[in-house]
Order: structure tokens, then C-alpha cells, then sequence
């Protein structure tokens, strides 16, 4: 690749506002491709359709309502989002279910989540009473009925209560509250990052533990009538967890770099990646370009202890190896192609969630034509 | 800190929209102490003052126009950003003067940097003719002039062109091409992370650095008017740095963990910090908090291997161990304090800019008053 000398030049279609062409992109561009997209939606609908599993994706990844619009009409049965935030943008989407998972906590936000449940089925996902009373209060106040899940901790360490006694004890505590509506219990298997053997051997342990817990739970006469996990790691193994009835995979509609050295997916099925331009070539064996930590985030790969950024579509020899905010690193000396200044290259990013949270826009292309641009409604709404 | 048995009372104001106190406030919120704030602001200006410096402050730190409109208030010769996009929102603060510190490449943004240069005194930094060639042509095309200069490297190993020979031919270059004007040279010392006895020898060989380059520069006739350079870790040493007629600090309004553990500031110079909430204690030992990677990004310590994100003003002794994206994790087993669901934290992050740059609003804060809210308006400005 060469520099271009000059300017391309510019037809007709080219002076509109609206881009037409991968070509007319400036950098840096978050672009998606939408047949792989488009499969990878469609795949992860007949996979729960298949195992009578109820899919309700965790938009948090994409934050786009077109984009959950879409996922609704290609089967999913409700939204999932970790902010009250995110559900109100959400709402144009039409979800007919939001779970919020996420225990919302404070009086702004629960007198939003109230509205938001005039409007559609909520449904929050929380681990303690304090939570369970504040919503209760909350609800009784706005005349709503607010569903919940029991949040489980499966190893992930982080939210969720034991199961087992306490897990039991919570569920009576909830059961006590006017106003809200048990639905079931939820958990988030995020300790599952790859599937290697110790992976596999996760999901069978997941498996016998939310066997035990199910019979106990039935036994206490508190059987769930949802029992709401899953990840885009353990996406298409989820039949293997018995009693799950509910999936909320989120990366799965673009995946990325780490799903795909996951053994999640393939290269192919990575349907995100960012458009960036070559700004500098000072220096020997090196490329700088026009995305660095506030394009494509500083999240390091999850599966592998290897600190580097994204793959390059274009030069898969080359390795993303720092960044600073504004600049990638790219070692290219077995990168088995000539840079120069002016150049474009597509990067898989290592974790497309964080990296979409940094664009105003996402530009949906098909070859070589840009087909769809989408605002990122629901990015910044941390509250 | 219990949790608070419902909810706290509202008074009138707190009816507002614009909330007047900080426990009305939602969290995650970005908050900034104003006191702190413009004694930074001041103190830098004073310096800059003292030594006859010129103070450009890089504004990627904030974003907001109404900030860099204080610091020209309070006595700063011009604005500096990362991308055209920032440009055009800081036009808002009427700058005198704009440097670009990035090579602009590509048709589109060189048209949109014409048309800031039509508004004010436009310079941009550059490291290669192919850049210049093509910001020469636009100039042309657009009737205006633009200012460059030549960006040299000395040390991080990032843009700039090799001290010597190299930056010699490159100012020659620049010089030949019509409707640029060469302002001077520029450089980034980003591989000064520290002001520890490493750091300051790195000082020192910087102004061996630039003192015989600028020797070599007058004696082949390119003198350069200005010699702009520095960062927040250097700031306060650029008087030793001879030959440097300005400075460029972005951080230094707020300040963040990174630039108080390189000992180039102190606690108390910390303007900046994140409210966030305690939304489970679930795990004994441990508080999860409502702000994560999408919060205070992911960005480490650079001046220590140590791994943590924060530092909470209110539990000193906690230790902010993991994120995901909506999720900090807080070990609090020396934290001595015990905290509960709907307690309120106050955490510094490690690095301002990245964090600042994932808020769409800054509440600026004297005491317990909510004093100022900012729109963070050129976040996300990628182009």
C-alpha cells in the first residue's frame, strides 16, 4: 500500500452527508459488518429455540434500540441492560420484558425504573434485602409490581449470595415484600472465559451445582419460574446446564478478539472491528494510528496473558502493541506488508463492549457499501 | 455508614432539576472540587509566568469549552487538542490560538481544519512531508495559512522525527511548501512518567537534548520561534529544560492517582474524583461499587506495577482489586470502616483523561454545593 498522492476524487454521491462507501469513512470508525452480524443473531435465536431456551441478550454491548429492535424480531423474548439508563433508551426498542441486571439502588433511580414499568414487564436482578426494600417501597409508591431475580454468585466472586441457606433465607426475605413479584433466580457465570478444558470442566460444575440448588429451592417450595444465566462464552453450551430456562448473552452479536481466542467463536464470526488511518511511520518497524485507549479502550485479553490490542484485518503479522489515547502502537516488522502514512487498516478490538461505549456512531457495512449508521443512544448513561 | 431506612427527605430546591447538593446527586458522577481546581490552574499560569513560559494546556483532559475558556482567563496563550473534532467544540472558548498536537490526515478533516483556520490562528504538529504535503494543499485549496511544527521524538518512541540530520531535512521540506508557515519544533517527553531520580535524569538529558539540537538548528538557519514541549509530570521542572519557550499540560487541572504516585503532585491537588455507590457486600470482605471499566476505564498505574484502579477518599485502606464494565470491586478487609449497601464513595482514578473522556457531564463542587455542571462536549470526538 501506498500512499495516494493528492486526493481521491469525489462523485456525486460522495458530497452527500450521509456516507455510502467504506471509502468516504473518516477515521476512526467503528464499523460492523452486517452479514455477520445478522448471522450471528440469527444463530444464537435457533440455538435457544432449538433448546426451548428463552433468549434475552444483554444490550449493553451494542446500546443501540435498532439493534435490539432487531434482535427482538429475530426471536429474542426480552432486553437485558445493567443501567436504568440504558432501559430508558432502550424503550424504543419496544421491548415487551426489560431485566435490569443490576440491583438499582437509590431514589432517582428506582422513581425512573417505576415509569419504565408503567411503560413495559421489569424485571431487577439483586442480591440483598436493602435492595429488595427500597424497590418494594418504590413500587408501592408508583403502583407498579416490579419482578425479581435472586442473584447467585456461581464463582464469579463478585455480586450474588451463596447458594444454599442464604440463598434460601434471601428468597423467604423477598417472598415478604409487597409489590414485587419472584420471578426466579439469576447468575452470571462471568468466571467461564474460555473454553479449554478447565472451561468445560466450569460448565459440567455449573451444572451439578444449579442441579442441587433447583432441587433444594423446590424442596423449600420456592421452585423459580426463571432460572436466568449465561455469557457468550458458554453461549452454545448452555443445554448442558440443567435447568436453565433463560440466556443473556451480550458480545455474541459482534464478538470480538476475546471470544474469538475464547474458543468461542472464529475469526469469521467477528463481525466488529475499527476503521483507523496510519498517522506516522518516524519510526523504523512501527506504525502509529489514528485509535488508541479512548478508541478502542485499554481492556487487555482475557484468555491469554498477552498484552496486545486487537488484530489487524490487514496485516495479521502485526502486533497492537501500546497505546495512548489517541495512539495505537502497531509493530509491523513481520507484518509482511508496507505501511505508509494515509493508509487504512480494520482492528478487532480485544473487548467490543468497552470499545463501542467510546463511539458516537456505529457504521453498519455491507462489502463496500455503508449501509446503516446507528448513534450509540445508550452510551455515557452510567446512571 | 449504615444503609439509610428509606429515603432521605427532599427539601424545595432539591426539586430542581439542577441538583444544588452533592447528596442529590445520582451516581456514577464525575465530580471536580472547584478550590482545587483553580489553585491548579492558577499555580501552573504563575509558573509558566515566572519562567516565560507559554502556557497552550492540552484540553483532552477535560473537553469542556467552558474549562478551557478559564484557562485562557487565567493567563493561557492558547489552546491545545488531539483531533480536529475537539477543535471544533473548543472554538466555543474562542481561542486566540489552536494547536492540533496530532498529524491531520485525509481529505475531510483537512477541509474542517481549513475551516477552523478561517476562525483562528491554527498550528498543527506533524512528523512526516506526506502529512504536510497534503495540509500544504488544503491550505491552498481553503486560502488560508497554517502553522506547523516540526514534531520531533525524544524518547517515548512514538511520532516525531530522530533529533538531528532527520529533523534538519524534514524542517528543510517544510519550508518548501507553500502556505504553511514554520512556527517551530514541538515534542512530548510521555516517556517522564516519574519525578523519581530516574525522572530527573531523563530532565537532564532532555535539556542536553534540545539545547544541542537547537544549537544545530541555528547554526543551519532554522531557528524555531517557538519550542513547545511538556507534560504533567514535567511541568513543574521546564524552567530546567533550556530553550523550551512552551508548555503543554493537560492533566494538571485535575490531577489523577497516576500523576500523584510520579510525585508530581500531591493528594491534595487532586480535583478530580468519582461518586459512586455501594450496590452489594454480598461477599464478606468485599464491596462491589456502581462504576467499573465504563466509568473509570480500564487505564492502570504507569508510575507503579501495582494492580488497582483507584484510590477511595473516604476508606483509604480499601483496595480497588478488578473491574467489569459496571462493577468495581472493592477489598475492604483494611479498609477499616465498615460499609453497606447505598454508601457513598468518592474514588480518584488512576487517570483523569481516560475517565473524563466516558462521563457526559462534570459537576463542578465547593463543599457539599453543587456549583457547576459542564457537558463534557467534546467526549467522544474521534475524528
Amino acid at each position: 500500500m501506498a500512499p495516494q498522492a493528492g486526493f481521491p476524487s469525489v462523485s456525486a454521491d460522495e458530497s452527500l452527508n450521509r456516507p455510502m462507501f467504506l471509502r468516504q469513512l473518516d477515521t476512526p470508525a467503528l464499523l460492523v459488518d452486517l452479514d455477520i452480524m445478522e448471522r450471528n443473531l440469527r444463530r444464537a435465536a435457533e440455538y435457544a429455540r432449538a433448546h426451548d431456551l428463552r433468549l434475552r441478550p444483554h444490550t449493553k454491548t451494542h446500546k443501540v434500540p435498532e439493534l435490539a429492535r432487531l434482535q427482538l424480531e429475530l426471536g429474542a423474548a426480552g432486553l437485558t441492560v445493567a443501567k436504568v439508563g440504558e432501559a430508558e433508551v432502550l424503550l424504543a426498542a419496544e421491548p415487551p420484558d426489560l431485566l435490569v441486571a443490576y440491583p438499582v439502588i437509590g431514589r432517582s433511580k428506582l422513581e425512573r425504573l417505576v415509569a419504565i414499568a408503567r411503560r413495559t414487564r421489569v424485571t431487577v436482578m439483586l442480591d440483598s434485602l436493602h435492595a429488595a426494600r427500597q424497590l418494594s417501597d418504590a413500587a408501592r409508591e408508583g403502583h407498579v409490581e416490579v419482578g425479581v431475580l435472586a442473584e447467585m454468585d456461581v464463582g464469579l466472586g463478585r455480586t450474588g449470595v451463596t447458594p444454599g441457606e442464604q440463598l434460601v433465607d434471601f428468597i423467604r426475605g423477598l417472598l415478604r415484600l409487597p409489590h414485587l413479584r419472584y420471578d426466579g433466580i439469576g447468575f452470571y457465570p462471568g468466571h467461564i472465559r474460555s473454553l479449554d478444558n478447565d472451561g468445560l470442566e466450569q460448565i459440567e460444575e455449573l451444572d451439578r451445582l444449579l442441579d442441587a440448588t433447583l432441587e433444594r429451592l423446590r424442596r423449600e417450595g420456592l421452585a423459580p419460574r426463571i432460572v436466568s444465566g449465561g455469557s457468550t462464552p458458554t453461549l452454545y453450551h448452555s443445554h448442558r446446564i440443567r435447568g436453565l430456562t433463560e440466556i443473556r448473552p451480550g458480545t455474541y452479536i459482534f464478538n470480538d478478539r476475546n471470544t474469538w481466542l475464547a474458543g468461542a467463536c472464529k475469526l469469521e464470526d467477528c463481525a466488529a472491528s475499527i476503521l483507523v488511518t496510519v498517522v506516522s511511520t518516524s519510526r523504523p518497524g512501527q506504525v502509529i494510528v489514528d485509535g488508541g485507549s479512548k478508541t478502542f479502550s485499554s481492556d487487555r485479553l482475557t484468555p491469554s496473558p498477552e498484552l496486545s490490542f486487537g488484530y489487524v484485518l490487514e496485516a495479521p503479522g502485526a502486533v497492537f502493541t501500546r497505546m495512548n489515547e489517541e495512539h495505537g502502537y502497531l509493530d509491523v516488522r513481520r507484518a509482511g506488508v508496507e505501511l505508509a502514512v494515509g493508509d487504512r487498516l480494520r482492528i478487532i478490538p480485544n473487548h467490543i463492549c468497552a470499545a463501542v461505549n467510546l463511539h458516537e456512531k456505529i457504521y453498519g457495512v455491507r462489502g463496500d457499501r455503508v449501509e446503516e449508521v446507528w448513534q450509540v443512544a445508550g452510551r455515557g448513561k452510567l446512571q
